[in-house]
């Protein structure tokens, strides 16, 4: 697929230095170091603006500013008093029914309380789910390219993680003959990210079913943004969300408007066309798939038109320095010679980027081209 | 010192079941988990409410609700939508910075903010640091009595713990000559909790400077509530305090007033007071050292003196069952015949919960007495 691509496990140049231990390895990997690389290249002294389209942060823009409904009842919950003490370590029964009645609406069968648990944030789902399957010499399967913590968290379980490609030309769909080659009796879970992060496409029914009936075949479990009773005991001995931030959930669910959903849904779809179309009349970089969900777009670089550009690292580096603008390098995803873009920001923002990208690779176009 | 004390690696009965995997036993160790148990004892039909000792959560009570300054500057921090994105993974510098300068108020040089890592509570502080330590074979030493969750993360990151005494009769100092005994060339760290939880006693500055020494001479870490660079990489594949509450750190800093800690201060203090008060009148149980902060006092129990009860867990159950009061087995501290009693609660109840365990007491007194 790529060159140094293939399904199994592979060594990021950018983020693996050959010493170290796990820790520092899987630090030294997080999407906040590799920006913060790039970050360092930009030239201070420049007469534009810096902008970001790095990180998968929506909210420095105003357009992506959470509803005034949620505000509201963080207020209530926190001028109430009634929720300062120690959650539940499984999360405050409230907050986890309104979340079960939420999310059941698109069910064909109920959720119950007991399905929920609430982390303070992704990440730390991450971190349980990862923490709860390392077992001496198990592996598990990460998709590629994917969220780079999946990755850091297993190494520093002492997991083994083995990779299986997704498809740029099949809309990024899990390569499943090759996840099945890298399966053997140790592999416990296979981590499927749907909508998918970073590549922002949407799954299809009959490919969710193929990937249920191989981990079914396989014997193994689908990490996907689902927890179960086995995260019960590790919960116990981890930090719980803000309890005056769950005390405001079922307040958040009830009353945010429909509109607000919609506003946003719009705002991105209309960034991803955006985006789409702009990297189409760019030559030396192209996206084979418009991203149908999520905040980002995974776009690959044609090294053999762009003069002098080593790899994606240094792509990223020199746009800082030469044209301030901050991309993520996609081997901090597992993606040599890729770039991801966020799309999440304000329209002018994101023009005024997607232009100065397309100037940058202008700039350093072959001269045969 | 008691019957299953004595240095070194102790199995806590109440915690320890014979089977199962490293997670379950951790997860089961947790004071939550014990205090379920003893909970469930509770007879719901009872006429007197349930008075709750047990967990060292003093927000059930009015008297220790956060002063108004702090839920200002979160409303307004929230309000704002300045704080809404993600922060740099170890804090955000403004909160930072405030925190340095209120803790260097109290030392004879200055922190700066590259000293200060915020985490979600210092349950994740304890995770950080355990996790950063972890390397087979390493072991840390551990306060007898001491907090639960630090054995609970020794255990699930695969470190040994080892447990050295703290003395009762000596205002529970640490016993610094079994803690050289217990170390070897595998010791990394020691923990120590100061003021004391659960045991409520602060170390006077000759014992602290002894603590250091004995830590200069076996060369390892002290953990003292106090982090350093070493845990960078490991906070960077960790989760993150809400953004927004951390930008309301530096105006909570700035707005509340001198006199909120004294009044809390003074409660604290009047209830302790009480607490070892109405033990000393009480027969069965004995209190060796008044506590002189945190919210906890140790107790020991007379097994001697009371009829039929078998040890810690059996009298919490059935203090729990007769009297509706919860208080929290020695054992989950590792202290086997103790109990801990949280007196962080109003006067009233704390008056009601002791009067109740008096009662208790003398019910369950041998006749011979």
């Amino acid at each position: 697929m790529e060159e140094n691509g293939g399904a199994g496990t592979t060594k990021w140049s950018i983020s693996r230095p050959s010493a170290g231990t796990p820790l520092e390895v899987a630090g030294t990997m997080s999407i906040r170091a590799v920006l913060d690389r790039v970050f360092s290249s930009v030239d201070g002294s420049g007469p534009r603006p810096v902008l970001t389209l790095g990180s998968g942060d929506p909210t420095a823009s105003p357009c992506f500013r959470p509803p005034p409904e949620a505000e509201d009842a963080i207020v209530e919950a926190l001028r109430s008093g009634k929720h300062n003490g120690y959650s539940p370590t499984v999360g405050v029964l409230p907050a986890r029914r309104a979340i079960a009645e939420y999310l059941s609406r698109d069910l064909s069968y109920q959720l119950s309380p007991d399905n929920i648990y609430l982390t303070a944030g992704c990440c730390q789902a991450i971190e349980v789910i990862i923490s709860v399957l390392a077992q001496p010499g198990s592996n598990v399967l990460l998709p590629k390219p994917g969220f780079p913590l999946y990755e850091s968290r297993t190494m520093f379980s002492n997991l083994e993680a083995r990779h299986f490609n997704l498809i740029p030309d099949r809309g990024w769909e899990a390569d499943l003959e090759s996840l099945e080659a890298l399966a053997d009796e140790n592999t416990v879970a296979m981590v499927i990210i749907n909508p998918s992060n970073p590549c922002g496409s949407v799954y299809s029914y009959d490919h969710l079913a193929k990937i249920m009936e191989t981990a079914r075949k396989l014997g193994i479990i689908i990490i996907a943004d689902e927890v179960d009773k086995l995260i019960e005991n590790y919960i116990n001995i981890t930090n719980d969300p803000a309890t005056f931030i769950q005390g405001a959930v079922p307040q958040i669910i009830a009353n945010t408007k429909e509109d607000y959903f919609n506003k946003i849904l719009n705002l991105l779809r209309n960034s991803a066309d955006l985006c789409y179309n702009k990297i189409k009349e760019t030559r030396g970089i192209t996206c084979p798939h418009k991203p149908e969900g999520s905040m980002f777009v995974m776009v690959k670089l044609d090294l053999s038109w762009l003069d002098g550009i080593q790899d994606d690292l240094d792509f990223c580096c020199r746009l800082a320095k030469e044209d301030s603008v901050i991309v993520l390098p996609g081997s901090a995803l597992g993606m040599k010679d890729w770039i991801r873009i966020n799309f999440a920001t304000d329209v002018p923002t994101l023009e005024n980027a997607l232009e100065r990208i397309k100037s940058f690779c202008q700039r350093h176009a072959k001269l045969q081209a």
